[in-house]
C-alpha cells in the first residue's frame, strides 16, 4: 500500500462526533476475556454517520435509495482535492469552487480547517448550496469534506438533496490533514451492509 | 472496480453467524425517521468477528497485539485461492495444501464447502493445526478461510496460535463461491477501529 495515503477518521471511544452527541459516540463493549473465557472479543456499537462515512439518498430523502443499491463504482476513481483550509471564510461556495476545473466523472473532496481542528467545531467550514449547485453541474459523481456535516444548520438540509437528489454520493468526516490539493487516485471501501443510510468506509488516496 | 470480485458478507439482520449465537448477531438501532425527524438515521451494533472480518493476534493471544499495530500491507498483495470444495473431508491439512506453491508474504485464501452453506453448518471445513503449520513455514502473511472460525471446536485453538502467534494474520468470513482456484490481487480494506481484537472488512479480489 506504498505512496496511498490514509483520509479515514479512527473510531475510538474519543472520536470527535458531531455537536459532541452521546448517542453519536461509538460504545465499546467487552464480551469475553482470556482470563474468563480463554480469548478476547468485543462489539462495536456505531452510528452510521459516526467517523469516515458515505451518506446514501435515504439519509435526507424520504424514498431514498438505501445502500441496497449502491455500488462501489459511485465512490471509486479520480478524485480531486481542493484546498479551503487557508480561506478566511467558512463557507464553500461556487465563487471558490468555480477557479477548478473538474471533469465528468471526478470525484471532489473538499479539504478545509476542519482537517486541523482537534475537538468539534460548531463553525466548522461546510458546503453551501451553490457550491453544491455547481458541483452537480459540473457532474461530478461524488463530494467528500472534512465536516462530520457536509452543511450546517442549513434549513431544509438544501445541500444533501442537491446532491443526494441526483445521485451524487456525500462522505463525510475525512481526515485530508495530509493531503495536498492536486489530482488523485480514490480508494473507498465501505462495509458491505443491508438496507441502510449510511456506510462506515476506509478511504485513501493515491497521488496521479 | 471492473474485474474486482466482491468476498464479503453482507452484514443484515439475517447473516449467518456462528453456532448461530443470538449475541453474534447485528442488531439495527433506527435512532431518526423522515417521519418524526426529518431524516433516517441508524447505528449498527456488530460483533467484530461477525460476517468478513480478520482476527488481530490479541483475539486470541494474552498479551497479542491489537489493531493499534496493525498495517494494510498485512492483508493486501498478492493472494492465492485454493479449491478445497470438491474434498470429500472437512479438515484442511499439510497434506492437502503441499499440493501448491506458495511464495513467502503470499496471502493464502482456502475456499471449501462453506462458500455454498445457506445457514450455518456445524460440521464445517475448517483448517487444521498441521495446515496452518505448513503455511507458516511457507512464509505466507496472511490465511483467508470462508468459514466463520478457521478451526473447529480444537481445545486450545492451535491454528489459531500458530498463525496469530506467527504474525500471520487470519481472515474470516470469506464468500468465496464466486471465485475459481488461482492467483489474485487481494483488496482488504478493515475499519479504521483503535485498539481491538477484530477488524470488520471489505474485500475485493481480481484475477492476475
Amino acid at each position: 500500500m506504498e505512496n496511498w495515503i490514509d483520509v479515514t477518521m479512527t473510531i475510538s471511544p474519543s472520536i470527535m462526533v458531531y455537536k459532541n452527541k452521546e448517542e453519536k459516540k461509538p460504545k465499546f463493549i467487552v464480551r469475553a476475556t482470556h482470563e474468563e473465557n480463554g480469548h478476547h472479543e468485543s462489539s462495536l456499537c456505531l452510528d452510521l454517520h459516526t467517523g469516515t462515512h458515505i451518506d446514501m439518498p435515504k439519509h435526507m430523502i424520504k424514498d431514498g435509495k438505501t445502500s441496497d443499491e449502491f455500488e462501489l463504482s459511485s465512490v471509486n476513481g479520480t478524485c480531486f482535492v481542493v484546498d479551503f483550509s487557508k480561506h478566511p471564510s467558512h463557507e464553500v461556495d461556487e465563487a471558490f469552487l468555480k477557479a477548478y476545473e473538474f471533469s465528468p466523472g471526478d470525484m471532489v473532496f473538499i479539504k478545509t480547517k476542519n482537517s486541523f481542528d482537534q475537538q468539534f467545531n460548531y463553525d466548522y467550514d461546510y458546503l453551501n448550496a451553490s457550491g453544491a449547485e455547481w458541483l452537480k453541474n459540473q457532474g461530478v459523481k461524488a463530494v467528500g469534506i472534512d465536516a462530520l456535516g457536509i452543511e450546517r444548520n442549513a434549513p431544509g438540509h438544501p445541500t444533501h438533496h442537491i446532491l443526494l437528489g441526483n445521485g451524487i454520493y456525500i462522505i463525510e468526516g475525512l481526515d485530508l490533514s495530509k493531503v495536498d490539493e492536486g489530482r488523485y487516485e480514490c480508494l473507498c471501501m465501505p462495509l458491505k451492509i443491508a438496507g441502510v443510510e449510511g456506510l462506515p468506509a476506509r478511504i485513501l488516496l493515491k497521488p496521479y
